[in-house]
C-alpha cells in the first residue's frame, strides 16, 4: 500500500557482517518506522566488492549507509554522497579518526547529516550523548572500554588463569576476535575510537596519530593473579582527559578497583564513563560489537536522519595534545632472593619521586617476586625509575608495569 | 557584541533548586552555545510564585523552560506556550505521567518540540536514548533505579545496618531527601518516571494510575543482613516489560544478584537498563537528581531545540496493562522452634506451585527464622501461599516477602 512518494531510499555500501545485518533489519522494522516517521525505508541498492555501481546507487538514494570500512574508497564515496546532498550514516572508525574534520566540514557546508553512532561502542549511545545530551556540559574526562575483543580476552584470563594466546584462540573460536586480531589486541582499534570520542568531548581536532596506545599482548596470567590478591581487575582502558589547557588521549591496560564504574564490565561488553564537574559522571554500557548490535545503532541513526537534522559543531578549541600524564602503577619484579633488594628498589623509586602504596613479596626457589602498587606520579618519572631498576644486577627478568586507575573521582 | 537577531530567548517558569541552577548555567555556557548554534541564549524572563507574568514572558521568549512541578498551573502554561508556537523543555514527571498524551499530541499538531530529559534520572540520557538511539529496536524490558533518595537510604542501611528511619534522617540531613519524603519512599515518584519510560519504550499510552508501586518503608535491617548472606543486594526497582501482548509497569523493592547490571549502582545514583533481543542490553547510570545535574539535562534539551527538531511519535499500539507477573521472592518467616515447621511451610508453597531455591534456618531462643528464596512464580500464586502461611499457628510475626531479580538475561 506504499507509493514512491512516502518511500525513504537507503543506498547501502558494504554487505559484510554489519551490512548484512542491516539489510535484514530494515524490512523487519519498515512498518514501525513508517508509523513513526511517515516514510517507509527501503534499501534501494547495495554496493559490494564484486557488484553494484556507486553512481547508480547514489542516484536512487535519499541517504547513504557506508559500511565498507577502511579509507579507500569509503572516504571518496562519503564525500561524493554529501556533496550530492545526501545524508550519510557510517560506522567507519578508521575513516572518522583520520579524516573526520574534512568530512564534518563538508557535512556542515552541504547542510547534510553525517551520523556515526555505530563507529564507537556499537549500540551504546555514546556519540549521541556526547553530541547532544552533554552539549551543555564542560567535560573533564572520558574513560572507555571500547574494544570488546580485548575485554573478552582479559575477562577469560582473569576467570580461568589461561594465557593471552589461549584466551585469544578462544575468542577467535567464539567469533569475538577476527582471524587477524592485531588491530584489536595492539590497541589501535580502541585508539581510533578514543580519537573520535575525544574530538566530540573536547571540541578539538584529534587525529588517530595523536593517540598513544598499548595493547594487551604482554599481559601475563600471574599479573592477573596478583591483581586479584590486591583486589584489582584488569581492563584495556581508553582515556581522553583535560589536563590544564591540554588534552591527553591514550589507550593502555589498567587495573581498576572494584568500586570503579568500569570494573564490572566483563566479556565482550563496552562501556564509557563521561566525567564533568557539573554532572559528576555518566556511565553507559552494552554490547560493543557484533553485526546485529552495530546494525541496530546504524538503523537508529537512519531513523534520526529521517526525522530531525543533527549537527557536528565546528571545533571551538585547539588544545595541545599532552603525552606525559600522572598514573598510579602496578610494578612486577622478578629478583634474586637476597638481602637488600627491596631497599635498593625503593631507593631508585624514591629518587624519582615515586611513592609505594602497597607491596607483596613472595619467595620462589632462589628468586623472589616483588609486586607493588605505587601512588600516582608523572609517567615519565615512573618509567625513568623503571629503566634504572631494569639495570640492577639482581633482576632476573625485565620489570613489568601496568597502570592502576584511582578509585576516587576527580 | 551580540545583537537581538542572534539571541535565543528562554522564558523560565520556576526558580526552585533546578530553576535556580539553570539560571546560573545559561550565562556560564552562553559563549560555547553561541559558537555551537550561532545563537546566544539568554533568560528573557522568570516566573516565580510571587513575581512575573506568564503572558509577558511568553511574548518575549523563543522557548519556555517549565520547572514549576505539579499539574496546575504547569499544564496550562505548557499547553499555551506550545499553542503559541514555542518549544517547551520541562522536567515535570507528574505532568508527563498524567497528561503526557495530551501534551505530546499538541506538540505534534503545533509542530513544536517538547523535550523532557530532566524528568527521569536527571542527566542520565535515558529519554533521548529511548526516543532516538533505540527508535529502531523492539524493546522487551526496562529496569530502572529511578529514585535517588531510596537508593541512598537502601545503600546506607546495607552498609551500616541502620534502620529505615535512621537512614532517612541521614538522607534528609545530607539533602538527598526532602522534608516530606513520602512520594520518594512510597514509590510514587519512581512510578511516575516508569510511566514515562514505559510510554516511550513500548509506544503505548501509560498513565501513572496504571503503575503499581510499593515503597521501602517496610524494609528491616535484618532483611539486608540475610541478603548479604545470600549474596544479594536490595534496590527499589522500576520495571516495564512486555509480557506476551501485554505490558507490566511496576515499582517495588527487589534483591539483585551481584552480576546484575544494576547491582553496583549505589548511593543517590540512578540507572536504567534497556533490554531488547537485537541489542541484548544497554545500561546507563549517573547522578539521578540534584539541581545542577537536572539543570544540565534541561540545558542539553534547550541546546537540542536550538539545533534540530525532536519528535515524540504517536502511539502505535494500545497494549493491555497486566498486573500479575512472574517473580522470584525472598521470604522471611519468624516461627516457633518446633518440629515440622519447615515441612508445613514447604507444603503450603508446593500447593501453590511455588518452588524453593535456597533456604537458611536459624534458631533464636525458642523461636527460629526461616529465610528462603523461591524460584520465579506468578505473584498471585506466591501471595496466596503467603496468606495461608500467615495463618499457620506457629508463626510468630507476619511473613515478609521481597522480590528477587533473576541473574539471567531474557
Amino acid at each position: 500500500m506504499t507509493s514512491a512518494e512516502n518511500t525513504f531510499r537507503i543506498g547501502l555500501l558494504g554487505r559484510g557482517t554489519v551490512g548484512g545485518a542491516f539489510a535484514t533489519l530494515v524490512p523487519e522494522h519498515a512498518d514501525r518506522i513508517e508509523v513513526m516517521t511517515g516514510l517507509r525505508p527501503t534499501i534501494s541498492g547495495v554496493l559490494t566488492r564484486s557488484s553494484g555501481s556507486f553512481d547508480e546507487i547514489l542516484k536512487r538514494s535519499d541517504l547513504i549507509v557506508e559500511l565498507l570500512g577502511g579509507i579507500a574508497p569509503a572516504r571518496e564515496y562519503v564525500l561524493r554522497a554529501m556533496r550530492a546532498g545526501r545524508h550519510v550514516v557510517t560506522a567507519n572508525k578508521q575513516l572518522l579518526s583520520q579524516h573526520g574534520e574534512e568530512l564534518w566540514d563538508v557535512a556542515r557546508s552541504e547542510g547534510v547529516q553525517l551520523r556515526f553512532e555505530g563507529a564507537v561502542a556499537g549500540v551504546v549511545p555514546v556519540i549521541r550523548v556526547l553530541q547532544e545530551s552533554l552539549a551543555g556540559a564542560r567535560i573533564d574526562r572520558v574513560h572507555g572500554i571500547v574494544n570488546g575483543t580485548t575485554n573478552f580476552i582479559l575477562t577469560e584470563m582473569a576467570r580461568t588463569g589461561m594465557t593471552f594466546a589461549a584466551a585469544l584462540a578462544e575468542a577467535q573460536q567464539l567469533g569475538y576476535a577476527e582471524a587477524d586480531p592485531s588491530e584489536d589486541v595492539d590497541g589501535r582499534d580502541a585508539a581510533a575510537k578514543m580519537a573520535i570520542l575525544a574530538r566530540l568531548a573536547f571540541d578539538t581536532p584529534v587525529h588517530l596519530d595523536q593517540v598513544r596506545y598499548e595493547g594487551i599482548e604482554q599481559i601475563q596470567p600471574d599479573d592477573l593473579e596478583y591483581a586479584r590478591e590486591l583486589g584489582l581487575g584488569l581492563k584495556l582502558i581508553g582515556t581522553a582527559e583535560r589536563i590544564g589547557d591540554a588534552l591527553s588521549v591514550r589507550v593502555h591496560p589498567a587495573f581498576l578497583y572494584p568500586g570503579h564504574p568500569l570494573a564490572s564490565v566483563s566479556g565482550p561488553f563496552n562501556a564509557v564513563t563521561v566525567e564533568s564537574e557539573a554532572i559528576t559522571e555518566i556511565t553507559m554500557s552494552g554490547p560493543g560489537a557484533g553485526g546485529p548490535q552495530t546494525a541496530s545503532a546504524v538503523l537508529g541513526d537512519v531513523i534520526s536522519a529521517m526525522i530531525p537534522p543533527a549537527s557536528t559543531p565546528p571545533t571551538t578549541a585547539v588544545l595541545e595534545i599532552v603525552q606525559d600524564v600522572t598514573s598510579a602503577f602496578y610494578l612486577h619484579l622478578e629478583v634474586a632472593d637476597e638481602p637488600g633488594v627491596l631497599a635498593q628498589v625503593a631507593q631508585v623509586l624514591a629518587l624519582q619521586g615515586v611513592s609505594v602504596k602497597s607491596v607483596v613479596q613472595k619467595g620462589l626457589g632462589d628468586q623472589a617476586r616483588l609486586v607493588m602498587v605505587v601512588h600516582p606520579v608523572l609517567e615519565s618519572r615512573f618509567f625513568a625509575a623503571m629503566t634504572q631498576i631494569a639495570r640492577l644486577d639482581f633482576l632476573r627478568a625485565p620489570p613489568r608495569a601496568i597502570r592502576v586507575l584511582e578509585e576516587e573521582f576527580g
